[in-house]
């Protein structure tokens, strides 16, 4: 990974993880993420680092644009001891892409312009390009043995949906294809759990090390995110009778939390939950982020009819119906109101199912009786009497409304899936 | 940085990115951010790698919970060559903590959740142990001076929360105190834009080169996301003149697309830009995004009324009155559509301000006429004919919906500076 971007905190490195993924998937074990910035002698350092590592493959991200601060390629070029050479086709090639999305470019063949996109076209000598997803072509490095090895390279753009495009391409070129053929028969497995704490996970996997032999085969890593308490294991296929046994001990002790054994997520246990079902939101604290989460599936316009953001006690009032007296009398942060929220967005939207967030996002609005934190849902289904709870969630404002979030969800497949 | 869960793809590393930011802001030069994954091995590799680059100061989070995989405690004592020491006084703070959040604990004082709190009470010698701010303590491991020098090493914890809360206590302890003490007094400023595309940017910044003596004197990093291109130059302050002369360069080839000198963002210019009066939203393809950026801030209940997320035509018709005979003669993607959402969100909302989205964000849905990143929208604002524009992004779902909700941003904004 390059990109000062990355290093300086404005964009968190998506790459390195969508990476990992795809290796592992491949059966790769991925050792080392390493990030730096547009300096050249750091990105020698790290591949350098990496090579005495003794890794088969480096995979590198950015530092690919026009601008002179990108210097991926001529470094490992010469990291690689490989001249740069033109590649006046590629040249051509990526002339057309800019010209085909600024018409009104100035003159490509010449000035500032044709300088970045010759910059864009050298390619290491003995090097394979990449076509351009976006304007950036990408390179494959191949390995070299010997005294002094060096690892197959492969540099890829760093905007991660040219970088995405470009994956297949390079996992098939030659030199690629050739390290995944050595890779091991690695395998993958995804428990979910939620109101499970990290701790109760622990003392369980203790437990399993004293019934279960060879647990040790097994790479068990424990994740808490949103609330969610994810456990993945990664094992040689050969070893997926221990990781069976797991499982048994696992939701011997935690049926009731465990909500996904397939890696299957909530949002994805809510599809199925639903079975045909058309829902709506009314959101206060969480302010449209329910209904985002929803409908950023594809296909989601099917089921999801729309939501309302009721922010202000007018709002509520006018859009969903509920009494202005309600909110007087318990707080716009109430079951009640909770209650009559999910109504008033099922009659509204006209949908199977309705579900509702009111809460204290903070940092101000708390007291005593209801701290920063405090959220009410409800959920109201068809032909049946509204379900509410109140929650109260750690954390500052980002956190409570993540928190309230996925709540929500996992409220709402609660509720179907007890119907 | 630690944690297999960062490795595998689960989760992108927040951490790197804050840590850095904080660090650059503190005059520290961050050169290099590695990730590994939960083995000692690649742990102590990657300690050794940053202590041969001769860097004075490491930081590492994640591997600090109870369970086995976390290892990091354990790994760096090893690597500086210091044992670890049980600290009594630290494990019943940890105690009392899981006591409050988990009153149906078991039996702390024996089992396994003993061992685990034990684990994370062990502090290398000469070392300073952190309060937790989670369950888990973090740990500052003073520099060693010497043949073999070791830099000095903070451990934070992986939950960002845990960690950012901790950085105050990191940051003055006298080990890490000692480090800042030497840092360089570097300036970082950043200049946004949209609309702006990077190879003219690229262009511009070759011109400057000829204009304008020293400017290698300034590190200038250009990074495009979600439509906006950031520029960020790093330089000693006794530089700061230079970076003013580049500022005129940029201001006078692309004022019009520069809408922040300041580091300010969109959503900053949007509460100036507003200036008292209220908003809503309507939205159909950003499903709700919109109304959550505009939400996220503290104190939007001040100024955001709410919003509607009319998914379906039916929720169109009925919540904000836009006529069903127009959704047919024009399609819910139309700008006639997208003017009488925001109009009736206006009026529903009781706004002085309203923003409508309706696109098609695919992957299905395209047409010859409007393929998928088709978006129209409208902004309403009291006393003034309402605006309308269509705008076409590349990419998929998600980066269609992404860039309809900045872009959405700044319409608002572009209209209201001209009121």
């Amino acid at each position: 990974m390059t990109g000062t971007e990355v290093l300086t905190g404005r964009i968190a490195d998506q790459n390195g993880p969508w990476l990992s993924d795809r290796l592992l998937k491949l059966g790769v074990d991925v050792a080392h993420i390493t990030i730096c910035g547009d300096r050249p002698a750091d990105l020698t350092a790290q591949l350098r680092f990496l090579t005495e590592q003794g890794v088969d493959l480096v995979v590198t991200s950015g530092g690919l644009g026009p601008t002179a601060d990108d210097l991926t390629v001529s470094t490992v070029a010469e990291f690689c001891n490989r001249e740069l050479l033109l590649d006046p086709g590629l040249e051509e090639h990526i002339a057309g892409i800019i010209r085909s999305f600024r018409p009104d470019a100035p003159d490509l063949d010449a000035g500032p312009t044709r300088i970045g996109i010759r910059k864009q076209a050298h390619v290491p000598i003995g090097a394979t390009a990449l076509p351009p997803t976006g304007t950036a072509p990408g390179v494959v490095v191949p390995a070299v043995p010997g005294d002094r090895p060096v690892p197959t390279i492969v540099i890829l753009p760093g905007p991660p949906g040219e970088l995405q495009a470009m994956w297949p391409s390079a996992v098939t070129s030659p030199a690629v294809a050739d390290v995944l053929s050595r890779a091991d028969d690695l395998q993958q497995e995804t428990v979910r759990a939620y109101g499970l704490h990290e701790a109760q996970l622990a003392e369980t996997l203790r437990r399993a090390e004293t019934e279960i032999a060879d647990l040790d085969r097994l790479e068990i890593t424990t994740c808490l995110r949103h609330g969610e308490l994810d456990m993945v294991t990664r094992f040689a296929s050969g070893d997926a009778h221990i990781y069976r046994r797991l499982l048994g001990v696992l939701i011997e002790h935690h049926e009731r939390q465990i909500f996904s054994l397939d890696g299957a997520t909530i949002d994805d246990r809510l599809i199925d939950a639903l079975d045909g079902r058309s829902i709506g939101t009314a959101e206060s604290c969480t302010g449209g982020l329910v209904a985002a989460r929803l409908t950023d599936r594809p296909g989601s316009s099917a089921y999801v009819m729309g939501g309302v953001v009721s922010y202000s006690n007018d709002a509520k009032s006018d859009l969903i119906d509920v009494p202005a007296e309600m909110i007087v009398a318990h707080g716009a942060v109430s079951e009640q109101v909770a209650a009559a929220m999910a109504e008033g967005a099922r009659h509204r939207l006209k949908v199977d199912v309705a579900v509702s967030t009111t809460g204290i996002a903070g940092p101000g609005g708390g007291t005593e009786a209801k701290p920063v934190g405090t959220v009410c849902f409800g959920v109201a289904i068809e032909g049946r009497p509204t379900y509410t709870v109140t929650r109260r969630f750690p954390g500052d404002r980002e956190r409570i409304r993540t928190l309230s979030t996925t709540a929500a969800l996992h409220l709402v497949v609660a509720q179907l899936d007890q119907g």
